[in-house]
């Protein structure tokens, strides 16, 4: 591990103040610099050049990003809902007769869009809120206010059932209501299995989790309350019935903890890495010692390790294509290959982007190339630090090394880095397209293979 | 107009400075105390005592809300684009053979939620962007910053042609690629139509319009290229022949300038709030005397008019219903009246929410509450300065009041302060309950009423 060696990570720190551009500001934060020196100790783990310019701002990126993803750890309740709570007490009163005056009626926010970051593991997972509360006092809190309230525990290191517990238990003090309840739908990114090239089965499925958390009416499970609440999400899709019983989470949420889907063994897990990764918990404002949080460190680096820089010709070796190179007139029969999935790391922001990719190329009848072969190509193309517009150019050229110029390649895929950051836009995909050969110039046959893209739900 | 007087306004700002809790870092912003007089002018103008508990701070809330929703006028493209283009002269060189080293791909970004204002009628619109460039110079753009840059003309006041132009071209200008293609589906709120009371027919469709604009290589809106652009969103439901050509917009798009849905006269217009609106426009960084804007100020009052503070018993006293009052043993049949439109303004922002109500009742066969009476009661309570928690109670009390005590009313709506502004949670749906007599006791009736609820798409 020459890489890690101190001189060269102390030359490229001294490097790293000129780094910044127009993210200056950031820079006088008192632990990016910290984590930027960790990331970099990550990097050079994996075998990347940390000059490479398409990484070189990668350190500085990460910090920005954990430290926004991960700012709820300074933020509090109170200062949110304190001015936030409207008296109703003349509701009922002043127009049509007094029928009461108290504003008791339970008052929900549905599908609340968040990104959070998993305790286990430090990928960012996804969750959509709902969260509901009785009001007391004759007061009612601003709508906005449920989500930033929530806010603040997603943007921390979190496991579903505690960020639901935290906002429950928070918006109980904060507001006073007479009841409070969150249910959470949450989903994890999958692990690749790297035993097997073909990542079908991992990627059909995200991992998912429905959690809840009540408070004073609410507190009960059995309360009937908790129907009218339901009740009002029966609609949305939440069913009463896949609500998760607290405790035995761990098993089923973040697939880092379960062992079968970590092909990565510990001796090859670098401990300079793994001592980086707690470096950056204790930066962030973690305690790396606490008991959720003591295997990360090693689950994060066993995870980016799948993205470790290799060879492909030597991945790429071992596969042979028995047909005959398609450069033979008669190879006018447009073949496609549809939604091969695919699971790689965005080396701007260390952070996954997936999707499927979808192949087309001319050929001769019976001299298709075996989906199995293709998906191993997309599969090696996809685990190491990427961009999605040199993943695409990567697979159509070195498919038409097999078959024969006349190749294009379409990916679509959701980055977890235009979610989980910034500009937190959750329904947003990306589609690159390369065309070689014939398809570069003949519109009508890439326009027949687009065609033939099925819509993609997105994630 | 008693109310405008100027003792009574000049009192008022000097209470003005008091008011601002947590707020008060916005305060400094020079514009923000103009906007909170020309609010409170409106305000009053409405009819509204603007030191009621729950509107004493939408002028500073609408102040704060504008001044973010139009940020956009005081940002630069250059900045965010500047350090972002990455280069990838690489690919195909180093690993599988050199097969041309250029990305001349089509990227294209695609599901990108915003909201903007309408330069017409000031009400906040949405869109859903798909933005694609070409690369040139074997640089690509960071993903991120097709976003960033739209949003720079989103929180503008714009009209939709003229941002997809401008996004387009501050794209080519900024990143100089091959071409660059932009689609916005945008979609209005729809204008009450006051003079019948059922807003039926207005809110099934929100006003929506499909807009393009091309630059490079996509200059030529026959060019071939636009077929992979279009290709690749047609299974995002983009149909190309939706997409509306350059020119005739002004009279389809905006409600305000479609005369027919403007039920407020011209001579019922308050000259002081339409002084008022030019001045907020003026403080926002806009040149009130620009042509698009010249009509704008008085349209924006029309449409607060419409919500102006007026005497609910006065408008119901003209209600009749036929039936006999409920209270007779035999009123055991449970009635619901689904869906029922409702369009509505914010108390605390000053912005449209709308969505639909669901009253359920207990009567005999045969005396039912005529759907157009509950529509007129839903109406009524609409179109005010509202809090939905305070709607769905005056609702349930009034259908009480007809019927009997026996009443449920679900109310599930959007909330365009939700996602114009602020947390920008755009899938966001707000749903409270109000249950009265039997169904404030009796939860197999109101789940019985809950299951009749069909699950509704929010807009």
């Amino acid at each position: 591990m020459g890489h890690l060696g101190e001189n060269g990570l102390n030359c490229e720190l001294g490097n790293g103040v000129s780094m910044c551009g127009n993210e200056e500001s950031f820079e006088k934060e008192s632990n990016s610099s910290s984590i930027q020196y960790a990331v970099k100790v990550l990097l050079m783990g994996l075998g990347e050049d940390i000059n490479r310019e398409g990484i070189r701002k990668t350190p500085l990126r990460v910090a920005k990003a954990l430290s926004e993803g991960t700012r709820g750890y300074t933020q509090g309740v109170k200062e949110i809902v304190e001015d936030a709570l409207f008296p109703e007490a003349c509701v009922g009163n002043s127009e049509v007769g007094d029928a009461g005056g108290e504003v008791d009626g339970l008052v929900i926010v549905r599908n609340l869009d968040f990104y959070s970051y998993c305790e286990s593991c430090m990928l960012p997972f996804y969750f959509k809120c709902h969260v509901g509360y009785v009001p007391s006092g004759q007061r009612v809190l601003g709508l906005s206010k449920l989500s930033r309230v929530t806010n603040v525990f997603a943007k921390q290191l979190q496991e579903p059932q505690r960020l639901a517990d935290q906002v429950c238990s928070a918006l109980q003090e904060g507001i006073q209501p007479k009841g409070v309840a969150v249910v959470l739908q949450c989903k994890h990114l999958p692990f690749p299995d790297m035993e097997s090239n073909t990542l079908q089965s991992h990627h059909k499925g995200v991992q998912g989790i429905l959690v809840s958390a009540g408070s004073g009416a609410f507190q009960n499970k059995d309360a009937l309350i908790w129907d009218d609440f339901l009740g009002l999400l029966n609609s949305r899709g939440v069913d009463k019935d896949q609500i998760h019983d607290k405790g035995s989470l761990d098993q089923c949420w973040c697939p880092s903890l379960s062992s079968s889907k970590v092909s990565v063994k510990n001796e090859e897990i670098n401990p300079l890495m793994v001592t980086a990764v707690a470096s950056i918990l204790k930066s962030l404002g973690e305690d790396p010692t606490r008991k959720e949080l003591q295997g990360t460190p090693g689950r994060y680096t066993k995870w980016l390790m799948n993205f470790q820089c290799s060879s492909i010709e030597k991945k790429l070796k071992g596969l042979v294509w028995s047909g005959t190179n398609g450069a033979s007139s008669d190879n006018n029969t447009l073949h496609s290959e549809l939604n091969l999935p695919f699971l790689s790391q965005c080396e701007h922001h260390l952070l996954p982007f997936h999707g499927v990719v979808h192949i087309g190329y001319f050929t001769s009848p019976g001299f298709e190339i075996e989906k199995s072969l293709l998906q191993t190509i997309v599969h090696f193309f996809g685990v190491k630090l990427q961009v999605q517009e040199r993943l695409t150019k990567q697979i159509a050229e070195t498919v038409s090394s097999l078959i024969g110029e006349n190749v294009v390649v379409v990916v679509e895929a959701s980055h977890t880095c235009m979610m989980s950051r910034g500009i937190e836009k959750f329904g947003s995909n990306t589609a690159t397209i390369a065309a070689l050969g014939r398809f570069s110039t003949d519109l009508a046959a890439r326009a027949m293979f687009l065609k033939s893209i099925p819509s993609a739900e997105s994630l």
